[in-house]
Parts: C-alpha cells; structure tokens; sequence
C-alpha cells in the first residue's frame, strides 16, 4: 500500500500499445500506456474507457469527430462508440477500464496486462 | 462530448476540499479538487477512493502509515479504511469516486459536487 508514481512505472518498459495495470479502483485497472502510431478501429459494448495524456498528444477518432487531446487532458469515450486512438509521436496515456476488458474490443486480439 | 483540461477546469474556482465533477467514467465521477490543510479523518465502507496529484504534494494519512504523493502519483485508498489527506500548501488532484459517493464520509457533511 504506497504511492505509484506513474512516470518511473513508464520508465520500466518500452512497447507500445502495451497496458500495464499499476493499480485497482473497484474492479477496475488503473493503466500506463505508451504509444505511437494508430491503433485498431474497435469499441467496448459494456464499458467506458478512460484516457488521461501524461506525456505527448493524441487523437482519439470517432466515426463523427476527432478528439484531440495534449498532456493533462482526460476523455471518456462511451460505452459502445467506436473508437481509433492516433498518436503521431509516442505518447504516454492512463488508461481505466474494468479489470478483464480487451484492450482491442476482442478477446482474441486483446494484449495481456502485465502488472508492474 | 469533448477533451477535459484538468488545468483549466481548476482555474474556474478557488475554494479548498471542494471537488467539482468534470467527466463521468461508468458511474463514477472524475473530479478535481483544490486541497490544503487537513481534511477530516473518515473513511467510505462500499468503495475504494482514488487520488492523483496534479500539482503540489499531499500526504494521505492513515492509522498504520502515512503515504506521500507528488504531483504525478496516483494512490488508491482501499474500501473500509479510515484516511485523511493533508497538504501543507494548496495542492490539486484528481478524485474518482462512485457518484454519489460523500466526500467526508457522512452524506450529513459532504460537499455537494458540483459539475463545470
């Protein structure tokens, strides 16, 4: 039971679109994430999905807007939207979602979570 | 159904220990809120309470330990444990909490909460 501090938990690795769980909130994971380029169009049936920048710029795209979001910013994408997130250079993102939720919207391709 | 700016939504008030909704993430409400001094010993039997530091230096007390938080370091206090943050100068975090969840503990004393 003790502080994390996110930066020196992005410190310890260095793939991209890689979650690491670093902490629990009622069933839900608390995330880092680096990452860089586009990722898979997808969404979560039964979940929101929380982002916060930390370091860098993205974009979350949708099928209606493109959200734009830079270091100290936070969304929630809905339940059910479909979403693309975008990152031109790499950024570092928080991420929540339930503990469990593939990160890609299916099980098949999720990424696991390692938790450091 | 846009970007938050955490830093421009804690320039929109001055006042200490009160939390202001600013995303809603599954039934929990993401907020922040300006500290300083000592807030009340409580504690909340049903959730886990999480705190990040976004400027400034916390500490979160509790009866076996003492945790400190710089800015860019999450804490999650589990359910059912008593707490009580101090900052020694104004400090800003972000909170989330099921909405509805009463800041102090006791709904007879908290805050209301409200949205910007």
């Amino acid at each position: 039971m003790s502080g994390v501090n996110l930066a020196d938990k992005l410190g310890q690795f260095t793939a991209h679109w890689q979650p690491h769980i670093v902490a629990g909130y009622n069933g839900n994971d608390i995330m880092v994430v680096k990452v860089q380029g586009a990722f898979n169009w997808h969404s979560h049936a039964d979940t929101d999905d929380f982002f916060m920048v930390l370091q860098g710029e993205i974009d979350i795209e949708m099928h209606d807007r493109t959200v734009t979001l830079k270091q100290g910013e936070v969304f929630v994408v809905p339940a059910g939207v479909e979403h693309r997130p975008v990152a031109r250079t790499e950024a570092h993102l928080m991420l929540i979602e339930p503990s469990g939720t593939p990160n890609t919207g299916d099980a098949q391709t999720a990424a696991t979570k390692p938790r450091i």
